[in-house]
């Protein structure tokens, strides 16, 4: 029997989410809600009821399951609203604007003791199930950077994202996303975060950031994003992950990942006698490798998918799974991003955990 | 004619020092000193004086001006006994161990009333000069980030710099020209500086860092060395250069460095219809660039050699320039340095100026 599903706002994640279900055996779309109408009208699921009112969409009864895909600013009304009808809740990400509103939700959410998860569904994409396969092998021996990258063209973003009262801006937007996929992979506690965020060509919201977490298990983990961060090399605009060991590194470029583990066939006791010349005089501690001493692996390979996410959320709901994104998970995620901000905003690290 | 130099430390860069006054006009090579004997059976200088003892050297009253190349750890020790000697004094980087031991050797120099500089020369590396170019011109606009990156495939470091005792480490090699190099590119206070500082490989000594600066002036630098930091790639055992600006970014790549200037033809005013399959579902925001908004440009030539920073000593001696390598200039990395051990130790960013 197919679980029914209400979608609350139809727009660019709306129609992404109604193409998801169409193509799920076990999740039926029976309602779609916006308040621009004109959006709903390239819905492709047959029979499907389209209303402009959220209340009107929660009162259907059949529905089990509410997909919410409005604005950022509007998630805690709406997600207390669907806890309130009793609805099981998929929240778009981030789940709330902040700390303080994302704990008014679950408290609606444990009140009417409702299913609740944010739709991370990048816990799925290949280039960071790649990175966290190779760390979870641990075959780089003792980690101590992990380097999460993504780069971009666009001096603008879309929609609402360039406002900032609805929730504009990149943090929110990839923020969450990167950062969640950095505490996912890395199991420890952190120590302080320091950041950087910029607005370099937005005027009202975050277009760049840079954050470091320093983990108490002693590995740094840096994301960075750039919307206007430019240059003609393949896949620049794309993801990259650089993971430096004891015993090797790894990098992987790219959404569809290319990249390689690279190691030394020894630990050289003495530099070669071999120089490089620079402009500015000889250096024997860099330059070219002596033939024979880098040798390079493949990357492991995953095989992940964006459905994965709602397969594990109709598990969970049945009882034979738990929910991958976890209410805790998610609100640890908001806290970084308020940490975050605040450590832009001084120019210092912040004490975390 | 010739100015008479004397070189204490006959070790690697007492052996460049005397090679790059060989080939030049207005130096002459009085004397060598190295307390191994054995080391000093290589020079090429025709009736160039050995010594084992820095004392003798010192006692040669023809010699104007003494090159110190000798392991860090006595470089305080020598740099007082030349200036009271009365000799102009050239010192290896880092000048000293700490802000307190370089003090007390300015003091020393104050009272002989000698010149005293630093070997800083990768003020002159052309990779460094090809991004202080493009910043100068002031080429992308208003700059956010500078990135300023080297990796190694070296486990090991080399002879003394292996050891703590004799200021071994890749902060006081490495460290202290990339430190300088960011703070000679960009004249502003530093609010902060984090950093991480790792012996990934060494026993003793740091081997891996990575600093961020953040400068009054809104730049954020960073700096990243790696010697155990493996890839595959062209040139990746060499320095690169990121800077990103609101109206383009450059990147430069090598020693002999190869890089571009990237810019948009235009900011978008909202992403392109295309979207960016990824594993996880699509993205407008990243992705490959619509054909022709990508444009790039050549990067700047610059012609700059090691020679110059003793062609500057030349002039400064007869009073015709100004030191390029300036007294308080070094301090101010001595203190970066301490920063940033500081900031390692305890995952805090450190209030600096």
């Amino acid at each position: 029997m197919k679980v029914n599903f209400g979608i609350i706002g139809f727009g660019f994640m709306g129609h992404i989410h109604e193409k998801m279900f169409d193509s799920m055996e076990d999740i039926k779309v029976v309602a779609i809600c916006d308040i621009d109408e004109e959006k709903m009208s390239d819905a492709i699921t047959e029979g499907v009821i389209k209303t402009t009112s959220v209340d009107e969409l929660l009162e259907i009864k059949e529905i089990n399951t509410v997909v919410i895909s409005i604005s950022n600013h509007v998630h805690k009304e709406a997600v207390i609203k669907a806890a309130k009808a009793g609805k099981n809740i998929i929240c778009e990400k981030p789940a709330a604007m902040s700390v303080a509103e994302y704990d008014e939700m679950i408290a609606a959410v444990k009140d009417a003791g409702v299913l609740f998860t944010v739709h991370q569904q990048r816990r799925f994409d290949e280039d960071f199930r790649t990175a966290k396969e190779v760390y979870d092998q641990k075959a780089l021996g003792k980690v101590f950077t992990i380097q999460s990258m993504l780069y971009g063209i666009n001096g603008n973003m879309h929609d609402w994202h360039v406002f900032k009262k609805y929730g504009g801006g990149m943090l929110y937007d990839w923020g969450v996303h990167l950062i969640d996929q950095m505490l996912y992979m890395v199991d420890s506690p952190i120590k302080t975060i320091y950041a950087d965020l910029r607005n370099v060509i937005n005027e009202e919201v975050d277009d760049y950031f840079k954050i470091l977490f320093r983990f108490e298990n002693g590995i740094t983990g840096e994301v960075e994003l750039g919307t206007y961060f430019l240059a003609d090399k393949p896949k620049w605009f794309e993801r990259h992950w650089f993971i430096g060991g004891d015993t090797g590194s790894m990098y992987c470029d790219g959404f569809e990942p290319e990249g390689k583990i690279a190691r030394t066939t020894r630990l050289l006791t003495n530099v070669p006698g071999k120089t490089t010349m620079t402009a500015s005089g000889p250096t024997r501690s860099f330059g070219p490798p002596p033939e024979g001493l880098l040798v390079t692996e493949e990357l492991p390979k995953v095989d992940v998918a964006h459905i994965m996410f709602f397969e594990n959320y109709l598990k969970a709901l049945e009882g034979k799974e738990e929910l991958l994104v976890k209410i805790p998970e998610v609100r640890r995620v908001l806290a970084v991003m308020e940490a975050v901000r605040e450590s832009a905003a001084t120019g210092r690290s912040i004490d975390f955990e």
